[in-house]
């Protein structure tokens, strides 16, 4: 009974396993196998470089996937099924606002958000005439070409579905859909983050949030502050040049990918006390506990005019390597204490008559309005007051109506953060934070936990609720949310296992929405983690391989 | 200030950062650097080639290591020294016994535990005259080749040390350090087990445990037992042939490493029953909770005399792939249902009039005995009787003289296990699994967490006390201790980073012996995860590497 079972479980091997899950979807039973000559045809007027590359890559993955079923058999008892099976000689590409200007995927991964259009449609017939992907807008046709690269899997050299015909019509839920990474605490080569954005790209996550520098380095090489990054960063070879960046920013654009860079400001500021220690109060003082969450302490000196205008001009030449919307000041984790200590920001506050509530309000106004010459809006973190209020909450810091709130101390801090009526960006620590869990790391302390404890599993994640006590208003502020990456204790070691799956059943639920279902994604996850490490991505094993071989055996039911 | 203290840290970075901690070190303070002609030279009658060997790799990493010190200026501040320095134009590797007989480090590495010899001297002038390592056997001479290997950095193609004259004596203080992996919920090659062994020797680990299979596959192939793995490995590669075996066997012994097979009985035997099911009782039998810990259920039929003569020739024929002394059978997690559930159990046991415990323990002394009559002693579980009591506290199952217990469940379950007379091995799941912490991992489960939360740190498992509550009679029968990695939710995608540092501070806590500080070990460890890095090994970061660079400036108290 049990081998019978599995029979038909090899034959009909589940809903087709896309990731994310498209917003509509209809599937056939029918064998349908890639021509030997299959091609992707391009109907796109004067279709621009990066979408002829992106076809190239497409057509790659379709001969190097190479994924057999993920069933027992692998796909054995289809063989039969795919003799006598139509080919499938093409994918017309199809452009398909009539007199709409084709722009390229670049331009449309960093308009601004909400302007964007993701969506696409997707037909693939079963009796051997092209599949037709379409869409208004050239992010929209990327964004198919991954769900296409998705359809297919091996058997002996045969590039097949069981599903066809297939239709799709997606786009998604949420405008952001978000990962985050930190590589200040450690440093990231360059490679590391294509391969990320390559990876992020495959499961239609379109914001790279880049926390590039941080009290312990700062990698980033910004024109007329490149003392920062010589004295900052951890080697020379530890560096992101303005080349390295464009690089970057380029490839990550061509993959639908926008990035938003973050200089957090006034705390996580240590490191600039290296090239300018007039702007840095409390620059490394010990015990680093007393000035900081995390060593080395160093704030900018927020109530300067001087640094405010240092901060200012920082953030602005900084602001002129990234070409997308937003930038974020971050705001997090300001210590009371450092300033109570530090003279100058007393004698500052002093002449100014300022409290240092109004302080901080000035410092970040003015960083604000630097980033709003250069053309940007801002984005930050819902922040920690040295009273241990929420910025955003019931501090006089006045932030503009397009700035970008994320929340990330907790998503019980979600509504009140919506109260607020800024636009906000899930990120919470209690689901998102990919580095919890992996025990404390300061020295000296045997018994120390993570302080985000428990680790993020990706069902946590993916049962989270968008929206959860929000009235209809306050839940249009929810731009979507993203998964993060804090590197005390990561590395390029541990980069693509820690991230991957995990990041993706995030991208899942900002994508398709909530309401996914655990049991029914699970299988269409190991999905995610084969193809993955197909193309060079070393996601982790979410259970045995017994398990991912038979859908839903290893459920805690089964 | 601060400045200063760093000058005086970078030009006395710490102790010398062996790993593990030798049993006793003399540092002086002079730099001292290789000869460009320096060479590794054998004083050993007949040097066998596994020791040429060794010499060969020692030689090739004191080239390819190039790690520069891990202090703020990477060692620069040393480069005045290093000009006027000695150079050491060589190390003799001396073979010290008087008439003793060279065996190869092979040959010792599998000799009965307690009859091994893994001491040795080491000498580095800092006068420029040879260095010299001697050891009364080819193992100890291979231990001090590695530990010679960590004492040198580079500063710009120098390869150096400031702390010579150096001398050690070094001998462990367990006999037994091991690390075990599970190959069989998740399948690794070839290539990355001996990846892993190199890593082991380099920290002095000397025994794989090696849990090849399991009810989720079989990938052993054992002659005369072919249909097992063509059966029950995951794909027809994911086997480990009898060559696959020798060659790491023979891997692991040319770096005095052991290893330890298990094949686990008579639960987690599911997959034999693809080959064989009239052995396996209640396979994959569902619910399957109701039948096993986790899926798929299936055990031996230890009532029944067919299966028991199966299961001692199956033990027999896989214990003559290996040439070590020891062989695990397993006996964990046994299931009462599924033999309650099984009809041919209830009559086996009827016709013998025999209780479960007695039948238990026929097999169980049937297992043993096969492995006796192949030479090898028998390791063993701490285990779950079907009334979850230990066997080897209060069930009939008599275990001869030479079985090893692994103690697993808890580290609380030591003292009992010392009681029963046995030698044991320290495997408990609170201080040394490493795959703890990540999670549920059974499906339709979104709010299941790891079943040994949380994750075990590094310095959890480095201040564990072998003996505590044990007398000291109880206490000679702690043969030493290793971390383990269950594979449910490990693969080879994250192997290194999540074994990395983490399995070297058991190992330092079995080989130097407990009452190791966390706090001074914290730099130590780190040059071991940056010496890793250099060798192609990707261990993890446990901290920025700001902290990396300025030892104990991350430390709580700092």
């Amino acid at each position: 009974m049990q081998v019978r079972l599995s029979l038909l479980l090899a034959l009909f091997p589940s809903a087709l396993a896309l990731w994310p899950q498209p917003t509509s979807i209809n599937t056939g039973k029918t064998a349908l196998k890639l021509a030997h000559g299959f091609d992707i045809k391009l109907s796109v007027p004067n279709a621009p470089s990066d979408l002829k590359d992106a076809v190239s890559r497409a057509k790659g993955f379709l001969k190097t996937d190479a994924l057999a079923a993920l069933v027992i058999d692998r796909g054995a008892s289809a063989a039969g099924a795919l003799k006598s099976a139509k080919s499938l000689p093409s994918l017309t590409v199809e452009f398909a606002a009539k007199n709409g200007k084709v722009k390229s995927i670049s331009e449309e991964a960093i308009a601004p958000i909400g302007t964007r259009d993701e969506g696409y449609t997707l037909s693939v017939p079963a009796d051997g005439s092209p599949a037709v992907l379409k869409a208004n807008s050239t992010l929209g046709l990327f964004r198919g070409l991954q769900t296409f690269g998705q359809i297919w899997f091996d058997f002996s050299g045969t590039t097949y579905t069981l599903e066809a015909p297939i239709q799709i019509s997606d786009k998604p839920a949420y405008p952001y859909r978000g990962f985050m990474l930190d590589t200040a605490r450690n440093f990231y080569p360059v490679a590391d983050i294509k391969r990320t954005l390559d990876a992020m790209s495959w499961v239609k996550i379109n914001t790279l949030h880049w926390h590039v520098v941080d009290s312990q380095s700062f990698p980033l090489q910004i024109p007329g502050f490149e003392k920062l990054s010589k004295n900052g960063a951890y080697n020379p070879s530890a560096v992101y040049t303005p080349k390295d960046v464009k690089d970057i920013v380029s490839y990550a654009a061509a993959r639908g990918i926008d990035v938003i860079p973050e200089i957090d400001t006034p705390g996580h500021t240590s490191v600039i006390s290296k090239s300018f220690p007039e702007h840095i109060a409390c620059a490394e003082a010990k015990p680093w506990a007393s000035f900081a969450n995390e060593p080395p302490a160093g704030q900018l000196r927020l109530a300067s005019a001087a640094t405010t205008k240092f901060t200012a001009s920082l953030l602005k030449a900084a602001a002129g390597l990234f070409p997308g919307q937003f930038f974020s000041t971050g705001g997090d984790e300001i210590n009371a204490n450092c300033y109570t200590q530090d003279k100058q920001t007393q004698s500052d506050l002093s002449a100014s008559g300022k409290t240092f509530a109004q302080a901080l309000d000035s410092f970040t106004q003015a960083s604000h309005a630097a980033l709003r010459s250069a053309g940007k809006s801002a984005v930050v973190w819902e922040v920690l007051t040295p009273l241990h209020t929420e910025m955003v909450l019931d501090n006089p810091v006045t932030l503009a109506n397009d700035t970008v709130v994320m929340v990330w101390i907790s998503s019980e801090h979600v509504q009140a953060v919506a109260q607020s009526g800024h636009r906000l960006v899930h990120a919470a620590s209690d689901y998102f934070y990919l580095d919890c869990g992996h025990g404390g790391w300061v020295g000296a302390f045997p018994t120390g936990n993570s302080w985000c404890d428990p680790f993020k599993t990706w069902q946590h994640a993916y049962v989270f609720d968008p929206v959860a006590n929000l009235t209809a208003a306050q839940a249009s502020l929810v731009l979507g949310g993203q998964s993060l990456l804090w590197s005390e204790q990561s590395s390029p070691a541990n980069l693509d296992a820690t991230v991957w799956p995990r990041a993706a059943s995030t991208a899942e639920l900002f994508w398709s929405g909530p309401g996914g279902d655990v049991q029914k994604a699970l299988s269409r996850l190991h999905e995610v983690v084969y193809r993955f490490r197909q193309r060079g991505v070393a996601a982790n094993s979410l259970q045995p391989e017994w398990c991912v071989l038979r859908p839903g055996d290893c459920d805690l039911t089964a």
